[in-house]
């Protein structure tokens, strides 16, 4: 046996050729241990790249989010940031012991059952807008594939049938030294000892050796069959990617990707399927695996009563909320998800939408004809821009680093806050820092800009809105009426065709109350329906208008999103309410103990106390120390003076 | 002198180091005769970019648009395709002769003046959706630097003051070593030549050589002034760009561009100046320049009346169709303006929107749990997709060859027509293909989705209306006006806050209309309501509804747009009725004329008639043919045949 014992021993990094595509790339393999190899396609920029997809059989579930907008943020930067030409394939496992209990519990065929919930998870995709794959594959679509795909490994030797089942023969593929499991040297030395003395057969078992798995598998009854050479039967569940991703991209595939709680025995076993298949060495250049999710510190499950939808999750929270919570993490590290993790997500969230609020603000009110001299201010923010881009750059290549990249995205972002603020900086030069960081963003599948691109229909009605409602205000605080007057009526607002009906009633409302209010010379009223518009009129249709001293600016938000803002604080302010009620009872109990009972029940600390409860001897017996008396003593006086107050509230209540 | 006499011998292409970033793009620089040259920025993937800005005294025009359209999509390609980080910097030309003389004829201080110009220029750019560049930098601003520039030069013996004014000292400069005129090969050898012998110094002159240029014009009365060592003066028109570009960008710069009308003096003054301050080599690495624009074969200009300003242009075509007729012509090749160009743009502007429109509803009309495994359709488009871009990154690289990035384009976007026709080819390819082509003509500032981004507001509501409409349709021509009733009452159109109210309303009356029309039991009526909605109602709201035999479907398009589309439509026809009535006018006059004064007339072809006024002998006397007398025989009759229906109008006329 010609094997290596080294551990991974096996992995080759593919040759660089001459149309070779290095971007610098290098990737946590989890075929070298997650050791960082550098990242080379087979074919120039063309990058085949398989993932594993979802068992379809109940709701999606954080689980799923996790790993799959992981996978979609590596596509889209593999594609947009890298430029590689991507294929990618992902599987619906629509075959399964679950889907078939599931399908027969539900007295259905087990491709309805299985359509529902395959609808169900594209369906949560779609709200975390995670992109489709290029191409789908069913296991129902591919049963043929897959028989044949087996007969061959069976005709090259590394697999039997037995009793109806076929099973991969893994001492046999050992033996002619083939390494399973490739990711588990662990496992694999074991097998090779195991291999060198006697294969202990279980007499029991269909199967050679125990750790030979089923390609095939002969159907009970009221199980889903197909015709197949070794009688009715369905595949096993490690065949089908082996099959489908060949089937798609051939051999051998550049990338494959999936949670890590596939790494073994699903994805070993694919390799090994696919090398007996083809008998190759190396099927996958480079997989990749996806960190496992806890949440609240335990693995998530239905009976810990912390398995949380994905549609639940999106009832609390926007798909941006979520993508970035994912996205502050490593997409290869262990995440622990918790409430106050999200927090950090949506303050994130907001921080960002405010930068992309108020530096359109910023290129709203500056024209290019101004002043564009550069400062030191434009030359520095200008380096921090260049600076910026390397840092991310360097995290990029580096496994997908994303919290740095995010990390580097919020000191620029600060820098700029801090720029416009000073109103000392060019506008150009924020439209480009801009344009970055909304690009780097779309990597994140996040567009903070598409939030704001209608903004520009309702840009010249809002500047007319404000500019009345401003003059308004004014002319009230100087009782000035009759300008008032003139204000609302002098001149029509103009709307555009495509204006939304409800904005143009709530300004005509606005305008007619507030010629109302001042014909009645009603000051105050006036000040209240300005407020009112700002805050139910405007605000209801996704507007906020922010009051400055004489002035006001405008932003244009996501109705939905402002509506689920209101609920995030509602139950910010509810959980709140429920710790100081916590708090207030567990007073109120303590507060019903005399000073002697308060004492007497601190054994854990005092052994003996005098006649009116005070400790005296501590709980080994010593005497309590002048300094521990005087302690006590206080402790005494405080706990008697709540017992008392609670005495006297006991009274008035009869 | 050590020099070289080999053309572009002084050019130096730049090195390759550890951190470079190589693409593979390959520009032509004028530097080396407009050879390409591998582009290889001075620290990795930061690019330095200069270009040269407009000297504002008067309309944009359609040189502009040429320009500086060019200068976008070279920068978007940098940026978005190549991934350069990009600072580019452009200058405002606000002091020269031409602005000085407008300024004073318009009676305005010559920084007002050039205010409302740089206004149109920029109003110009924005319309045509040219991005700013990073820096704006006006010469007005620059002064100081300028002066200090200057001094330099001196100081290195490179200038000279002479009455007031600096001049650049040419042949001290080429007596150096160094290259002048760098990009005009065949000029420089003439220099040489001549320093080797007499320097023929002009007596009439200020100057030592009629080659030397002016850095520094002392000021004529009425003109503007600064200070300076030398009196009072302003800048020369070259000076600028060296100080401006170096000021931001230092020296040596990876990047500069500019109209090819700029390439001598301008450019190769500028060279000269920052290399004899600098006492550098290599001032630029890169000088790419914009082909020439003629309009209708002919230089542009304003005595040619072929001068079209870029407001003018924009009345007749959108952004989207100027940017392609530019597109699909080399940016470095001479180029021709004309209206025949712009009708292929046109067209093909409307296939490509056609393409958006048609994909985007074949992607709404398929579910992602439709049947998604691969055919031989699917296997081919994705080949052609890849084989796509491989060809279009070639294109890019090799000078950023964008009339075969269209071409290549166009023919991806064919077949995805053939395909999506015959349904047969899965959705999640043709998304990807559409993800793609979008990418593509982002590069070209073009974006066709945002034109349908908003559709999503309207879509649940235009579902309704079609199948509403629908039902209508069938039901009257079945007479089932029952259903037509039930039709546009039974169920309430659901609307979304932010659908326009112009769009509620066109359907509460066309439901009103359909109601009463029915009880009226009036068909016809019913049919004209249906397309009354079609061609009035919803299409001034930019909804075009076409109409299959049972169903329909419904596309969104921009208002303005439409609109100028039905403009291009009728200019069309204008142009087709004056050539009918251009023609109609000849043939009449033709019909005034007796077959005798019909011959008559040509004495280039005929020399002697009979008394009928039929030709007897050719020009050279030679007797007729008889073949000849049987064609003159005929037009002969044609004539008369004209001529006596002309009679009878005269008569009846009588």
């Amino acid at each position: 046996m010609q094997q290596t014992k080294l551990p991974f021993g096996h992995y080759k990094v593919p040759q660089v050729k001459e149309d070779s595509y290095i971007t610098g790339l290098k990737l946590a393999n989890s075929l070298k241990g997650s050791e960082l190899i550098p990242f080379i396609p087979i074919n120039g920029r063309q990058v085949n790249f398989y993932y594993c997809g979802p068992t379809v059989y109940s709701n999606s579930h954080l689980g799923h989010a996790r790993t799959y907008l992981g996978i979609d943020v590596i596509r889209r930067t593999l594609r947009d940031y890298f430029h590689y030409d991507l294929l990618s394939v992902m599987n619906i496992t629509d075959i399964d012991d679950k889907i078939i209990t599931g399908a027969n519990a539900a007295k259905q065929d087990f491709l309805e059952f299985t359509k529902i919930w395959e609808k169900d998870f594209f369906d949560a995709m779609e709200a975390l807008n995670i992109e489709l794959p290029d191409v789908i594959t069913r296991v129902s679509d591919y049963v043929p594939e897959i028989v044949t795909f087996i007969q061959k490994i069976i005709s090259n030797g590394y697999a039997y049938e037995s009793n109806g089942s076929v099973y991969f023969d893994v001492q046999k593929y050992i033996a002619d030294g083939h390494t399973y499991p490739k990711m588990r040297p662990e496992v694999n030395a074991e097998l090779l000892q195991e291999g060198e003395g006697e294969s202990q057969l279980n007499k029991q078992s269909e199967k050679k050796s125990p750790y030979d798995f089923a390609l095939w598998k002969s159907s009970k009854p009221e199980e889903p069959k197909w015709q197949s050479p070794w009688g009715e039967g369905r595949p096993g569940w490690h065949i089908e990617c082996s099959v489908m991703a060949s089937a798609i991209l051939g051999n051998p595939i550049d990338l494959h990707a999936g949670g890590i709680d596939l790494l073994f025995p699903h994805h070993d076993n694919s390799l090994a399927q696919a090398e007996a298949c083809f008998n190759c060495e190396q099927w996958i250049n480079y997989f990749i695996h996806l960190g496992h999710l806890n949440i609240a510190d335990r693995k998530m499950s239905k009976s810990l009563k912390n398995f949380m939808t994905i549609e639940e999750v999106l009832k609390r929270y926007t798909p941006r909320q979520v993508r970035l919570n994912f996205a502050i993490h490593q997409y290869d590290a262990p995440q622990n998800y918790s409430e106050e993790q999200m927090e950090q997500a949506i303050a994130k969230d907001k921080s960002y939408q405010e930068f992309f609020q108020n530096t359109k603000i910023y290129l709203r009110e500056s024209q290019v004809t101004d002043a564009q001299k550069w400062t030191e201010n434009d030359f520095q923010l200008s380096a921090l821009l260049r600076s910026t881009k390397q840092i991310i750059h360097q995290a990029l290549i580096n496994n997908f680093d994303f919290p740095t990249v995010v990390d580097a995205t919020d000191k620029l972002i600060n820098q700029v806050n801090i720029q416009i603020a000073s109103k000392n900086v060019r506008a150009p030069l924020i439209n480009s820092v801009i344009n970055y960081v909304n690009f780097i963003f779309g990597l994140l599948g996040i567009n903070y800009q598409t939030l704001l691109s209608n903004q520009i229909d309702i840009q010249p009605l809002m500047e007319q809105v404000c500019s009345i409602r401003d003059k308004v205000k004014v002319a009230a605080k100087n009782n000035d009426f009759e300008s008032i007057i003139n204000a609302v009526t002098q001149k029509q607002i103009q709307y555009e065709k495509n204006i939304s009906n409800y904005l143009v009633d709530a300004i005509n409302q606005f305008q007619q109350e507030v010629l109302i209010a001042s014909q009645n010379k009603n000051k105050q009223q006036i000040f209240q329906i300005c407020d009112k518009l700002r805050d139910q009129q405007l605000f209801d249709l996704g507007i906020k208008i922010e009051d400055k001293d004489q002035s006001s600016i405008w932003k244009q938000y996501d109705i939905q999103e402002l509506k689920l803002e209101k609920l995030q604080q509602q139950i910010l302010l509810q959980q709140k309410e429920q710790q100081r009620k916590k708090e207030e009872l567990e007073k109120l109990e303590k507060a019903k103990l005399s000073p002697k009972e308060f004492f007497s029940q601190q054994t854990d600390k005092y052994l003996e106390f005098d006649e009116s409860g005070l400790p005296i001897k501590d709980k080994d017996g010593n005497e309590l120390s002048k300094k521990q008396k005087k302690v006590v003593q206080e402790l005494w006086e405080k706990q008697n003076k709540l017992y008392t107050q609670y005495l006297e509230q006991q009274k008035q209540q009869q």
